[in-house]
Order: C-alpha cells, then structure tokens, then sequence
C-alpha cells in the first residue's frame, strides 16, 4: 500500500516523506478534500469539508448518507492536492484508512469547537473520524 | 450505478440533470479533475489534466504510471468539483466508465493539436481515453 502513489517512471514526480504529508494534510486551505470509498464495484469520490488534528481526520455527513454508509467500510482513501495549472506545479497526498462513526460525546463536543463545516449543510449532522493507517504523497517539480 | 451521487436524505443537496453535468465537465476550468480507480482493494485518486471532447474524456499519463495500469480495468471514476467555501456553494461531477489506451495515430494527433497538458511533465507521454457509461452530479444550494 505504501508504494500507492509513487510513479516511478517519472523523472518529474517526487514522493513526499510522510511527516510533509501530513503538513500538507494539516495546513491546506480550504479545508476541502476528497473522499473515495468502493460501492458496488465503483470508486465513490465525494468532497467533504475536513479537519485534521493529529493523524485524524474529521468529516461531518448528512444521516442516511453515502458517506456514513462507508463507514462500515474496512478501506476508504481521502485524498488532497493543490495544483497551480499555469506554473505546473502542485502537489497531492492520499491517506488510507477506515472511517468510524463518532459517537462519544466527549468527541463530538471537542470537533464542534473547531473550524469544519460541512460541504452541505443539515440540521442534523454526523460526525465521522477517518483512521489513518498510510499516508504518501507525491510533488510535481 | 445512476443513483451513485445522490444523497436523498439531505434536502440542501440537488441532484443535476445529465446534460448539465456534462456541461460542467466540458467548461470546468482549470481542466483539472481526479480520477479513481480500485488498487488491491483500495480507491486510489489521482489529480489529471483531463480534455472533454463530446462524451469521451481524454488524459495523458506516462509509461509505467499507476494511471496506466489503470485502463486495463472496467471500472473508473472521474470527479470534478468546484466548491467555494465563502459562499458555501458548489457541485460536484462523477463519470462512471473504463479508460482505454489509445494507440490510433489520427486519433493521437487530434489530441495532441487540441489543450490537453499532462499533470506532470515526461518525454514520452501515453494518451488515455476513458468511455464514459454514466454521469451524475449535485449542487449544494
């Protein structure tokens, strides 16, 4: 899994150590990433607002969404990037994992303090915490 | 696979008409989306430069690449997104299809004359075609 990202035939790809991986994670703005999981054999790719403290990453979902269906999931990748098309350069990192519904209090009241909103909004929001098992990323030089 | 992109229970969520959809995936700007596809079991995204010509979408890759492998399989997905998180709008495009390696040379040379740039820079590029079978989209109102 580790070597997901790396394409290594490209002279112009370099792969990004992990601690810059989660930087990346932590810092980018807006805090908008992507999150893919598998359903019925296709690759699901929704945007979601995220927050990410430590090596969690925090998503709020809709009751009866897809994204909370995915929890269930043993495997979801959450990916992000920020490419600037006209100086060709850029950047995206892939985080692998499982999602899990939270419902300890204690947690939920903490992730409310904090700065994630919901790509859609609703009056009655879930929230849910990616693990992260592996991270990698790659730069476009 | 139609329904993949809805999610019925958030009423701020509004499903797009297929022609819309498509509108987006041919006007979006930059001509950058991500595609999906499933790696030992696990969604693998990757930001590409793509080129929307009719109903077919175009991308080019380097030899070896992840993304190349890739157009052996059934089952991609493509996603392009434009959220803009002041004013708490945006949407969201998913194209459920298969990539294939195009080795016709017109169609080649087509390509090449029209604005397709890789996402990372490589002598000897491969150009890839993804058949798409379904779109789907929503907008956050």
């Amino acid at each position: 899994m580790a070597d997901h990202h790396v394409d290594e035939t490209s002279p112009t790809l370099a792969v990004l150590p992990e601690y810059e991986c989660w930087q990346l994670l932590r810092d980018h703005r807006p805090r908008l990433g992507r999150l893919a999981f598998v359903d019925a054999g296709w690759p699901l790719v929704l945007p979601v607002n995220y927050l990410a403290v430590g090596t969690l990453l925090y998503i709020r979902t809709a009751p009866g969404s897809k994204l909370l269906a995915a929890a269930k999931l043993q495997q979801v990748t959450f990916e992000v990037d920020d490419v600037d098309e006209v100086r060709e350069e850029g950047w995206s990192v892939l985080a692998f994992g499982r999602l899990r519904l939270v419902t300890d209090e204690a947690e939920v009241e903490d992730i409310r303090q904090r700065p994630l909103r919901p790509w859609a909004r609703g009056d009655r929001q879930h929230l849910l915490r990616m693990d992260v098992s592996v991270v990698s990323g790659r730069r476009l030089l």
